[in-house]
């Protein structure tokens, strides 16, 4: 009997619940500068603003990605409902980063940038390992996909999904000596990301 | 192929999302007084409660008007997701200067509040000319409408929400020496904006 | 032409995040004690545990009395979708005189406990207001509703939600000398407006 | 008349949206280190990530066991609302002892960390309660269920859910004297009982 849970719509409601959660949270980031010099603390911040961004693109990529995958599957089994955890587990990770990079922007020292922007591949890594690892399971289950042709579909986006580990780790050697030059680069890869989902999902 | 993506219904949730957290979380900007003092301290925040009704308006503005918009949308492209999110940025950015407002009419100067009633207008500039690019992209893509009629709308409201960026200016012009009147016309206009999406939506 | 935004279904589907999302954000205002004095702190903490339950059950009777009535409207007009927009607004300042509440039990002065009780009212009595709006708009919609029998309902609910305005201002009046009895009777108007729209909805 | 209400999307809509939220509010229970030492501090906080993880845990286990038991349910009755009102408060209170377990991790002696940990099987004890008595109210409605097979689940989800607390006081008498293996004890409840519901769902 397929029950209501394996309903692959309840699995994405509640995901696009925490992807709008997550990216409407980032918001509590952006900080409150000291009074008597708001002008200037506001311009100061456009770090922090570049970070904000930054997570917005990679929260929005995931939100799109994620249906570009399941528009593909037709029913669940526990093994994806877990799968898919660990992509939310990923999403709800991002604002934490975000504020670590805000707060040593503004206070910090050239090392505790470092640390929050190799804090902000975290979740970047947690998420290109989910995805591969769905979409590894679903190659596997065929039985679960729309379509016959969906687990070639599986096939590449495994391939896919793992290689953006590689620009993330490159990010993250580059953000011991040029932390702002490596947020640069994490929004770069979350913005191909997002254009490369979005393309797919109309195919 | 029409994916799951596509269907507006699946925008339109995610977006419906979005903006009830963002409005929602407008609560966190009002403060806690002093103890000793609450009931002064209460009625001295007026300015605050001002600002969180201006902002929950203009939230409130924008979920009416996305679903005028959307009901005329029967399918979606990547370019309307893309641009759909940046609507969603310009929302999600609301409670940030309503927690400046808030903060500067308690501790700043007069320079503070002029700079956070600025930064107000940021987000209502970023949703009008998402507003503004989504209507155009429309009008460009009749095949996504609905009706045929809906292209007259999509021209209309192009030029419509692009004008929304006068006033807002104006109010932005008013905040460098009177912040409280700004903070005035930022809520007649959310309230107009509010409004006239009412009645556009019921036609 | 009846328009998406019409749909009682999307008017629902917005009023339900915004009051999940009010009921969950209740939790930020628990606080954390004093380090090296949990245990007791926790225990002192017992009045904002009561403010917390207060609150929810608040938030909860208002979820449950919105079905109620919505279950009984087939079709909206800008009227009903702004009124529902007031509901939404006293739902959403709950979460702020509750954190009010905590912080004055643990730091404040009795002044200080009975302002954060009378901002309890606030909340409730504009969702009184707003109810009683509704209702009556309702009363002279017909149209709008699902069956003829429902204008009675309408009729008996304006009443009603207007009638809990009383009990509501009596505790803003206990509240000046005796701030967790005042508290008190909120919880039990607040479950017992949970119970009654319960029993109603199942008629 | 069934109402709106009754209906179990309705409720589970609203759950979801609830558990949606409070894993995602989870993020801000994460903290950010002194300027000056942000790699180590990030390094020290890995119990305050164990307690994210717990949490993170407890939360998907409620969510794939809601489905469970729900999938079963196709009316409801103002007592199986009120029932999962109390499942609700539960899952809505798990992101305050996570600030608490980080907090008293951080700055706090054993005793604080130990109360932490007491407070941590607070929801979890709710949380039993709650699902026994509505697995039990259900039982006593077998006119509520979706076959009558389904009678049998109930009963034994009842005696199932019941037995969770053992584990749960257990782990609260070794908070007194290891708060991490007491929080080790936890996550590996949770992570059991989150299996065992993602099976239970597929049958």
């Amino acid at each position: 009997m397929a029950t209501r849970l394996s309903d692959t719509d309840r699995i994405e409601g509640f995901s696009d619940a925490v992807f709008a959660i997550a990216i409407t949270l980032l918001v509590l980031d952006l900080s409150v500068p000291q009074p008597g010099r708001f002008a200037a603390g506001l311009l100061e911040e456009w770090p922090s603003y570049l970070a904000y961004l930054t997570a917005f693109v990679t929260i929005a990529g995931v939100w799109v990605h994620h249906h570009s995958v399941f528009t593909r599957v037709s029913r669940a089994e526990p093994a994806i409902v877990i799968l898919n955890l660990f992509v939310l587990l990923g999403v709800s990770l991002v604002p934490w980063p975000t504020r670590l990079i805000g707060a040593s922007l503004r206070d910090g020292e050239l090392a505790d940038q470092s640390a929050s922007l190799v804090v902000f591949a975290v979740p970047s890594v947690i998420l290109a390992l989910a995805w591969f690892t769905l979409s590894r399971a679903l190659v596997r289950r065929p039985h679960l996909l729309a379509e016959v042709a969906d687990t070639d579909y599986m096939r590449r986006n495994a391939r896919r999904t793992l290689l953006t580990i590689i620009p993330t780790v490159l990010a993250t050697g580059l953000a011991f000596f040029a932390p702002l030059a490596a947020l640069a680069v994490y929004l770069l890869i979350a913005a191909y990301f997002l254009a490369t989902s979005a393309r797919q999902s109309a195919h």
